[in-house]
């Protein structure tokens, strides 16, 4: 198929999530960057585009959204990877005019954002996909895809768990961008680490196991000095249906890098995976031993196949995990282009309903935190 | 010195722990067991000790333990290892005897039988030790050492864990001793998984941690069918002076034999040890690379050393560690003796206030869960 | 800078490597596939290029050196992915046109071939850079880097190994095309295991370690029935030096997907790494804990960082890996075209002088086993 | 049964393998340690045997091995710990009496003190045991047992290995003992590292493989200056039935602590083990998941239940495997007591024909090394 025509919204010079959206967009051969409005000004945005080969150049989101849409050859679909605070504003201007949005998590940076950006999705025609990237590793989808199908029973426990460490010092401090947006409530909003991790742990918990959270009971906690949002939060959690779980994230435990991790345990046997090693799920059928079911290997089955490249042995990282998102983004918009149903063209992709039920984890994570842990519902 | 004259109450046939109790009173060489009330009656008893070589059989605890301190060669000191509900009156019968008291953990199955247990313990001057035997792996006390030493600054957050399968199905109906009384509250108390394994998870993070539970919010299931206690149990913990973490205790999370694993964080950097590879310690310098710690080798220090018997890369395991506590029992017992101040003889074993504070978890557990996981003192 | 504009010599349809290549290639955005001979008919190479989106396809490589040569807009470079007998012809045709080629390791199926393709390359202009693509892997940068600074002192043992299980059935008698052309003498050369992995294990144990191979005593098997190739070789090294090693290749060893590891062992430590865990590597320093090194961690060095992606604990795989070597061809193409030395523009990219010690490492395997495993010099 | 009655030859003081022999005879409380010539001296070994609590202590093995023989309650059997060269002798004076021995690895230090050593063993009514300790690793008593019963078909690779790193610098010139008498030919034999672990790595690939070495091609190492026995060896293996291997033991491999690890590929699967994490055993049946065996885990079979002690994930070690080789000498030597056959009481314990593969193992590497690695028989 042709490459679908894609712009971006924020991602200039050394954003990290920027450069990743890009080389996701690119491993499948799917899409073309062709328009950007990187960075706050159109001089800087100018400047990253150059030197990023972008074709067209644009000094606001706003402007871009009508020229493009203006254009002939404009910008299918549009990628925004700004600070969470921008996110709404910017899908609802390309929504309006029509071109699928792909935006990085969380939704947005105020619940009222959420609801906004939520009634503007319902309006259009176009996709919006949340780039829950952590969905897209191979082996996620065979977790999910086991339990569907009843490998683990009746499920009774997850544990999921997002500790980091990056921000155990005072990084806000010492000139590191991304730890001054991310530790400050007018960009991130109401959740430190819950927002910023937490909301993937939750996502990642309700994706595979294929239960949703009905409530929980939340401590949250800012060691460093001076901060007002969570650097680190403790929670119970009690799954409609019975099941119940704990989830951990954290910025500020030393020797955590990305360390990510879901375990669920049912009836009838246990599953545990972790990002640092995503090519590799144990799986315990209750009474048997432990088996290492490896990405395209013995144990594979075809969900996590399908969204394979290389064989067994072979490691895949977290950059193949963020291009399966794109790919079956792609996939979905020219599907809807060709006439499809849009929500089932998503598939299993995590959209406005996976990012409303994030906004409403981090709200129910604050207010209980406030109200000295009680349960609170999503 | 000459061997400690042992007794042992409890332990016949196939029971587990016994067995466990035996080869840790030998391994250092510093016992000799000489007497046993081993079963519920007389009979078996005498059928137990023959079996093991032991001299002298008695039909109670009771009777054994006037007999013995009668006896010019009688015990110096008894181990317990009976279920939780014989705990209390068997070691009340042996301290009032001034015979010294091994108990294994948790303390007592009620409040009530703790408290005069603790009255008994503060009257007697035989020593009182519980066999936390997790304590005694050399890796912990290195843990213990390097965190009162400052390596890792303030602590922050303390992640406790003890999963394990053995109960994900109904054992208790299937004819496996262990799991008929410790599904029982008549002989285990009001603590299931809690009692069991919590209590051990519980206190290795306070003993590593040097920190104590101020108060907790429980959420306690019981997955198996038919059963009262809990099988499953999440918390919150919040630490006197500021730290935070969570406990999971699991005996229905299939692929987790006996997963006991801790890990601590402070301002400076972060520990993580795990039951299963004893001999492994994580530590992380924020930072710094990972490190890995190993018994006995480069990164040993003075406190794993002092009780570890064998070279780095030759592995111990549960009975050495086991061991430890038996053989700091003895060295405190002659210690007391030759007429050290109890206290002192004692060092980091633990003993009566160990107890206390594992019931006081157990009895806040239960509360917490029964009010909805509501924050409760210890 | 503009993409580079980039052929392909085989590739069509199912080929695995011929995928990676073309996923390598878009990793970093420095090339633009714009014509392929990508089978053996032109039927085939057409309905392959359809498919892939590449806009010129030819009917054969010679045909597309010449037309490709002749163009204004002709590619710069080739990509040649066809099995090891046709390297020697195909790279020859794009050097004779002073076109760049990369091409898959080994470098040809014989030594005469061999012979004449380091001619061919001595006479051309263009850059000739073969894919052991392990060099490409951060970490393995890294330990170079280590060794080079001498960070482990005279180097004493180098232990590379590279076990797979693939060919532990008769794969080649069911249909595995793979399978087919790997155990077939005339399109695979003389080495079976040994040129298809043994050679990645050979040159990524001289690429890190900085040695080289003096004399190897090699003792090779074939256990699939019927098979004439090696599918197990066994070896022991003496590197120029004094150092001393044993290498190990197989694809009959059940349970091993894609296991590439080397260990290097000097005088003051020892660096451990292995292919499916890419991103860690394990360097004790002689006395001292182990240490975790990870990919843009803590531990992590310029020369990892230099070619890494993303930030620490969040997985770059095999297609980075090989991403590396594509990034560094364009720029050592860049460089030559603004006319930079080819020999510096190269840096560590493994060229002609590793291919030869590739076929020459081949030759003295088959060589040394047909005599009783004698040591035989490269 | 009633403890036998034990002696010790060498293992005083701060000798590290007669601790762990002491311990080992402890565990499963068969033996009673009664007498003992620990020491060079009479004096050495009187103050030794006092601290140790040992009742009767001799100038030299020839007094004991007379005066033992001569009392009524003299010792069943006598454990020998000494330096290599001590062994034969001693193991001579005790056989000659009847008294049932008990010997560390390697044999001998010389063939003609093994070939002696054999004739002995064959004129005595008394059992030899050779204490290849690693065969009483459970999860080793499994291995073998799967092996046997043809799990993994045909067995075609072998790959054992076992660096060490404590001689990597100049241990033996800086008052370790240990390390004094390991290089020194006079007390160690012809055999550095091939004498002090290679031959551990041999005896267990055979033990476990159930096949023996017909030759094997040597590159054997002296890397510490000064050295005249080899601190690192290479090896390629051939076995008696087609099947190949390669063996490697080191002294000088910083980041080695004790790292035996042993795996085995047959045509039907393969399984590995590594002695610093003994009890897991990774078994993959060919175009299956891996599987993680644990001790008395889920996928545990008798063999290695057999052996064990407690449940699963509840750590056994060194200290257990090598106890069960005394709790089999214990069982064997009760058995010919009682009339058995000696052959078929010793079971699968390792004698004097153990013995005798290791001394040819050791001498083989010796001539094959000097002459340049040729193929010896062994």
């Amino acid at each position: 198929m042709a490459r679908i025509r894609l712009g971006m919204v924020g991602g200039g010079n050394d954003a990290f999530i920027g450069g990743v959206h890009r080389i996701a967009s690119r491993i499948d051969d799917r899409f073309e960057l062709v328009a950007g409005a990187l960075s706050s000004t159109p001089e800087k945005s100018s400047a990253s585009a150059k030197v990023l080969g972008i074709p067209r150049s644009y000094g606001s989101f706003e402007e871009m959204a009508e020229a493009e849409a203006a254009r002939e050859d404009g910008i299918e679909a549009v990628s925004i990877v700004t600070p969470n605070h921008v996110h709404a504003a910017a899908a609802k201007a390309f929504l309006a005019q029509g071109i699928h949005v792909i935006c990085d998590k969380p939704l947005t940076s105020t619940m009222e954002d959420a609801e906004a950006l939520e009634q503007a999705v319902a309006k259009s025609d176009a996709l919006f996909v949340l780039t829950h990237n952590y969905t897209g590793y191979p082996m996620i989808r065979q977790a999910r895809d086991m339990i569907a199908k009843g490998e683990l029973g009746q499920i009774r426990i997850v544990q999921a768990e997002y500790p980091q460490d990056w921000l155990n010092g005072p990084a806000e401090n010492e000139g590191v961008k991304q730890a001054e947006w991310r530790t400050d409530p007018a960009r991130s909003g109401a959740g430190g680490s819950i927002g910023d991790i937490g909301t993937h742990a939750h996502n990642l918990a309700c994706f595979v196991s294929g239960l949703q959270v009905e409530s929980l009971a939340a401590d949250l906690q800012s060691f460093g000095a001076g901060r007002t949002l969570d650097d680190n939060a403790h929670m119970l959690l009690r799954f409609k249906g019975g099941a119940r779980g704990m989830l951990w994230s954290s910025q500020v435990a030393p020797g955590n890098e990305n360390a990510l991790k879901l375990r669920v345990y049912g009836e009838k046997g246990g599953l545990e995976w972790s990002q640092e090693d995503p090519n590799y799920l144990w799986f315990t059928p209750d009474g048997e031993p432990k088996r290492l079911l490896t990405r395209n290997g013995s144990g594979a089955t075809e969900a996590s196949q399908a969204v394979s490249r290389i064989p067994g042995g072979h490691p895949e990282g977290y950059l193949e995990g963020f291009a399966t998102i794109y790919r079956e983004a792609a996939d979905a918009i020219r599907a809807v282009q060709g006439g499809a149903d849009p929500a089932s063209a998503m598939g299993v992709l995590p959209g406005i309903a996976a990012g409303m039920d994030g906004m409403r984890f981090i709200n129910a994570c604050v207010t209980s935190s406030k109200n000295d842990a009680v349960w609170t519902a999503l």
